[in-house]
């Protein structure tokens, strides 16, 4: 059988070199890549006793094909929390998805065919660019500096387009500690930002995965809460502040959008028993979110603790010319090495030495990114963090 | 915002008025439409066995991020299940899915650009041909009779699309108790099958979500064991076999084509959780598969009798005229109206009787199939399916 003849133009194209983070790392070790949640705040007993409960009492929905939606119960959970954060949404502004991955591949395929401009910061997460490549979209990048994405040369490049008579589908913006970059877009960079889309008539799409994991500072309002109904969508996830493994995000998009994503989303609805799970676990008491927001506390006490280890292990050791962000919240810091250096022809040096991470270029959708690499301290215990930033900043002063 | 203007193609097409089996029935109106699971079925007590014991004992790794490809032990899991099932696989043939509509998803992407000619069997499943029609493709029907497809039409097709030279992808069938249909494919033309696909070099996907739950009559060889690591990329599901609301299926592939799949799937893995699950549950003694196989032998049981009370329901009190087919296994039995009669006409007389059903109509990529109707056998129990089918045959003989 000849395969070759039979694939899609997204298949017959030779993959790009993106980093794996599944891949184990070799014994003794230290891995900054994985941006992965810290595997010993899951919270097991509260989900044996979420679970029984789910099972005793709602087996026979949980177990079952559910709404494609979503089932009610996690919908109107997700209307209260969404309430709480300032985001006016009832259940038809709502879809539950497998992960916010899912999220962003049904905004993606409701948007983008093979040609069209999608415009992503630089850089940006890994998934999304390889969502963008499976839709053959042209991607566009707009710079990040410290305060986030650069508006004013977003505006130059809308701008650029329109004279060109092109029409950017898709702005796809994670305005709030950011993966990889962990910088956070300013209130006025946001108005900014959502006044360009209205005015070149895109869709922002909002990855809003980390928000709650803020460690200090003012929470800031989310694209969505400025501009309901309108121009954005936002992709969220229980992923962060509950269990990866249990696949479980949402969608919030303008009512209208919804039937349109309904009809994508061929998956015959996502997980009802993960659905409950999440609404078991969170409701305690019963019509309160109580128990999610008080292990959200613990949750930020524990990455606040990680962040501030590798931070003060980088001010430490780094040598001079290195520079790192200084994420308020999340699972991430942004590395740059002095000119001439390049992290991935760095990283055989740096495992052999003990410690991995994924180099920037992977972040970007046209490159290249070379002088960057990603740090996670959202994994590992500060110890490990302090001794991998440890090993990795001498490996970067022998090669400087 | 106008979001019309930034519709991709697919979204922007009409929506086919799709029956949506989600949608709830009336009050005292007995719905023959569900191709849903027994919620009586599921093995409750045996599942909080299994989910304490995964997240007690599998926790860091059930509630993470896993492989995309899944986790090690459900894989090892099912080259043990496809073993006995006469299919060699290792676990390089294999990729684990929410549920099989993401399967079928998966290979859709992987095989076909807009305008791509996908065949599909008349009639077929629902979810399958709102998949393909997302992806745009160009749907070629083969009609099917009380044997399975017509294979003589498949190569009359097939003959035709070459002198016009034109490659088919894929032939899309459900060949073992047909959804809708309930009908089986008999053996020489499971052979034929794989003989036009190998002469022509399309890909067969292989719907196989009901093959475990026979009735009665002996088990067929599975297109994949007939054409292994060749023609045949078999979807799967463990929706039917222990629980819908868990989305957990599976492909198994062609060892080179596992890398191209794994590159679509952007969904940072299956829930682990649910794999796990399934895995605990299954192998009770660990390391068998026997608790699984037992709960199958339970659901034959209950699906024959269900099955066995709508066929005698039908025989008893089917007007002069009315054609079903006689399923040996899985969820659905197909009704034919007499000549003049169109079943999308007849529903809402039909619910003013208290019974609903599937028309045909929404089974066919290109039509019309009006005089066709599914009835589902497993959601209900023997009285609700007799009292049903009561109800709808008097609605049919008035209308006659």
């Amino acid at each position: 059988m000849q395969y070759d003849r039979l694939y899609a133009r997204r298949a017959a194209r030779p993959v790009p070199a993106l980093f794996r983070a599944g891949a184990a790392s070799p014994a003794g070790v230290i891995p900054l890549t994985y941006g992965f949640p810290d595997p010993g705040s899951f919270p097991i007993e509260a989900l044996v006793a979420a679970s029984t409960q789910v099972l005793r009492t709602h087996g026979r929905d949980a177990l079952q094909y559910g709404p494609i939606a979503g089932p009610e119960p996690l919908l109107d959970l997700l209307v209260r929390k969404l309430d709480a954060e300032g985001i006016p949404a009832g259940r038809d502004n709502l879809l539950v998805t497998s992960g916010g991955s899912q999220g962003i591949d049904l905004v993606t395929h409701l948007l983008v065919d093979p040609g069209d401009v999608v415009i992503v910061e630089a850089p940006t997460f890994i998934g999304a660019l390889q969502t963008f490549r499976n839709a053959e979209a042209e991607p566009h990048e707009v710079p990040l500096d410290e305060h986030g994405l650069d508006v004013e040369a977003l505006g130059a490049l809308l701008e650029r387009l329109a004279a060109d008579g092109r029409q950017a589908k898709l702005i796809y913006t994670i305005p709030t500690f950011h993966n990889p970059a962990g910088v956070t877009l300013t209130e006025p960079r946001r108005r900014a930002l959502i006044d360009l889309a209205r005015r070149y008539g895109v869709l922002v799409l909002e990855d809003d995965a980390y928000s709650e994991l803020r460690f200090e500072g003012e929470r800031l309002p989310s694209l969505y809460s400025l501009a309901p109904e309108d121009c954005v969508i936002q992709v969220r996830t229980f992923s962060k502040i509950l269990a990866a493994g249990l696949r479980l995000g949402y969608l919030v998009v303008p009512r209208e959008l919804l039937p349109r994503l309904l009809q994508l989303k061929v998956d015959v609805g996502t997980s009802p028993f993960a659905c409950y799970l999440a609404v078991a676990y969170a409701s305690d008491p019963p019509g309160t979110l109580d128990r999610l927001y008080a292990h959200i506390e613990e949750l930020r006490a524990i990455y606040r603790q990680r962040r501030d280890a590798m931070l003060g292990a980088l001010e430490e050791y780094a040598p001079p010319g290195v520079e790192w962000t200084r994420p308020q919240g999340g699972f991430f810091t942004w590395l740059t090495l002095p000119e001439g250096l390049d992290a991935a022809a760095l990283l055989p040096k740096a495992t052999e030495a003990g410690v991995t991470y994924i180099p920037g270029s992977s972040y970007f959708a046209c490159g290249p990114g070379t002088r960057h690499l990603r740090l996670a301290f959202s994994f590992l215990p500060p110890a490990d963090l302090i001794e991998g930033v440890r090993r990795l900043c001498r490996v970067i002063a022998q090669a400087g």
